[in-house]
């Protein structure tokens, strides 16, 4: 048998405390499976001596997740502090520097930062593991880099946040509005300590950042992204989009257009019927598209302790076995520049306004439409008592600059009451 | 960059070629990925000289499989052939005798003989590979042996065969019985040479065999396995399971129940709204649950020139990358028997019967049931226009013994016109 593989692991929370825990109960599996004793050497958190629900007395303490980084008793450094700079990204380096593999569930670290301490670590010979960083449990970084290796990646989506999916599915469920469910939300401890990281889409927003560096080759690149959050999605609109057969979803979108990466994280129709459509609560989802391989799609839960440590813990094992593979699937120092794409693919488009209830203003606005080349695919003019009229229009596959030409345009009428809603129909 | 890895495919039906054109097709991609060449440096088939559609001129040709696993120009034997022995078997222990690392899609062989095989690769220090085997392109095989390793798997589930799923769903979408879309699927070659091997649940069972060995660490043991085929079930059963909120499906479930192995692939009653429920034709999922990880499920193509060979090439790209594992993802030498529990865990049962119209048939019936400590959660009497009375009974939580002890015991009733249909209820 092998040396022990020793670990030092940063930060205590959650998925430090589930890892620990993994460690302690499984000890004999792991090393059936690894061929090699895995241990703790030494931990770091904010605060010692808190009771953590776990024994650490065993472990070595430091204070400074730094120092606990280059200590000589550690083979593997597993970063699960959070926050893209600061001590997590300090300690991470130090790490590289030593020589040491990382371990780490930090998706804003590597979506703004993966290219350098790729390079970083590719040029000192270590690796960078982060399975629990994309949609906790499910081994999608895996399935990406290694299970679809021998497939041009041709698309990658998901709902890849388990709060704002559990926010929309109970919006429609208990037909509450967005401010009771976010309030219910912040009630149960569900949301971060800065909520706009979930509903505002930027933690789903990095990890498909990471999906689409490994997906399509390039360096991750945040910045490329067009993000959009889930904050105006009414109760008007969920019950809307279902009426017509879709479901509103916060949406991950990677895709290389032939004009470079077009890639968007944004609330978006899905039909009912489909695997996303059919997602409740805080599960995740993620669906991979190759050319050989066709769709797989991956569910499984997207954050919590036990998840989370056994996407790290996969990681720790990978090492364990001696599996090293180039951060981001490809040597980094060849990953070309990621350039967005100025244009999106055309789609189908939901789009809901209040008209005013005048004879000819349906018709104004199916003008305009049909002057920016948008053919109506279905259209319902609803019940009103009131002198506005809403309607309900779902448009044929449409280019987003011809969508927003003719939004522009029915601003001009006068027969709006106010700005349209327009959302994307992703169709499987 | 490291010298090239040279392949010798032996096989060249559907998905030898596919292989081939993956090679070929994407060769930059999968150099960039994994840092090498792949080339191939020959090829063997039954029948040389057929237009395959794919350019096999500049490869060596082997008549004989078992001379082209020995080549030495060849790294990597990829069989290809099919047949749990005979030349697939030979040409395999050829190349570990020579010490060439094995990517086989072959289910049969490992599932009868994948211990012999896996101890002699160990002891020879080359692996063998087969996510191929199981489930077609989905990456099932890795994200069970790497992505869940930190993880006791407490049950694997799976619809696993296609062909059965298609029958099924195909049955239930046109109305059909199992003769008419049984002789459907033959006309269009949807079926193996030897049918049973399909619908009696056979090449199924190969897989839940392969994956159980892995799951529990235990020796692969197909005969462990309980297996039924879809032979038996009717539209009637279909469509009245359908009237319950049920879809059949021919599911494989394995699970360690503490006296051993409890395995079977046999037609089971999934809830119809669940992950399996939806599953509509040939596409295959597979549910693996970890005590950490929670529930994660993989839906894709089971099979097909892309997706088969999609595995086939991530194998292929681990090898390039150097990975390596043991075969069952646990030191072959070191994997515990198999024993297959005797008893099958409670569950609830579906029971359809016809019994004669008489005054206190159904109580009879009732009565049976109670005295074998089986509650009914659901009864349905359908309308009937003859002296038969067709009844559905969905019964609480029941032991598989008792059971069986009620319906030999319904017998002796005499108010059954012919023999229970019992389905297990597998809720997820």
């Amino acid at each position: 048998m092998s040396s022990p593989l020793r670990l030092g692991i940063a930060g205590l929370g959650t998925v430090g405390v589930g890892t620990v825990k993994i460690v302690q109960r499984q000890a004999a599996l792991l090393t059936a499976r690894t061929g090699r004793e895995i241990v703790i050497s030494a931990v770091s958190a904010r605060t010692q001596g808190l009771d953590r629900g776990v024994r650490l007395n065993d472990y070595a303490w430091e204070a400074d997740p730094v120092a606990l980084a280059k200590r000589d008793d550690v083979d593997v450094f597993v970063e699960l502090i959070g926050g893209d700079t600061g001590p997590a990204k300090d300690a991470v380096e130090a790490a590289i520097e030593a020589g040491k593999d990382v371990v780490t569930a930090n998706k804003a670290m590597l979506a703004l930062h993966g290219q350098a301490l790729a390079e970083a670590a590719e040029a000192k010979g270590v690796s960078i593991r982060y399975e629990a960083a994309v949609a906790g449990g499910i081994p999608v970084v895996k399935a990406l880099t290694e299970g679809l290796a021998g497939n041009e990646i041709t698309r990658v989506m998901g709902v890849m946040n388990g709060t704002c999916n559990y926010i929309l599915t109970r919006m429609q469920s208990a037909g509450m509005d967005y401010q009771t469910v976010f309030a219910e939300c912040e009630k149960l401890g569900y949301l971060e300590a800065d909520p706009t990281l979930d509903v505002g889409g930027i933690d789903a927003g990095h990890k498909l950042a990471i999906l689409a560096a490994i997906a399509f080759g390039t360096k991750v690149n945040y910045d490329a992204l067009k993000i959009e959050g889930i904050e105006r999605i009414t109760i008007e609109d969920i019950e809307r989009a279902a009426d017509m057969g879709y479901r509103i979803k916060l949406l991950g979108v990677a895709q290389n257009s032939g004009r470079g990466l077009e890639a968007r994280m944004t609330p978006c129709l899905v039909p009912e019927s489909s695997p996303l459509g059919q997602l409740e609560g805080p599960t995740n989802m993620v669906v991979l598209e190759g050319d050989s391989v066709g769709q797989i799609v991956l569910r499984g839960a997207g954050a919590g302790e036990g998840p989370t440590a056994s996407a790290v813990m996969a990681d720790v094992c990978d090492l364990a076995r001696g599996s090293r593979l180039p951060v981001f699937g490809t040597a980094a120092d060849t990953l070309g520049d990621t350039v967005a794409s100025n244009t999106e693919s055309p789609a189908p488009y939901y789009l809901r306004m209040t008209l005013v209830d005048k004879p000819g203003a349906l018709a104004r606005i199916a003008a305009v439409l049909g002057e920016s080349g948008i053919s109506i695919d279905r259209m319902r003019q609803y019940g009103h008592s009131t002198t506005n009229a809403p309607v309900l229009i779902v448009t044929h596959k449409a280019a987003r600059d011809a969508l927003e030409t003719a939004i522009a345009a029915m601003q001009n009428t006068g027969v709006l009451v106010s700005d349209p809603v327009a959302l994307r129909i992703e169709e499987e």
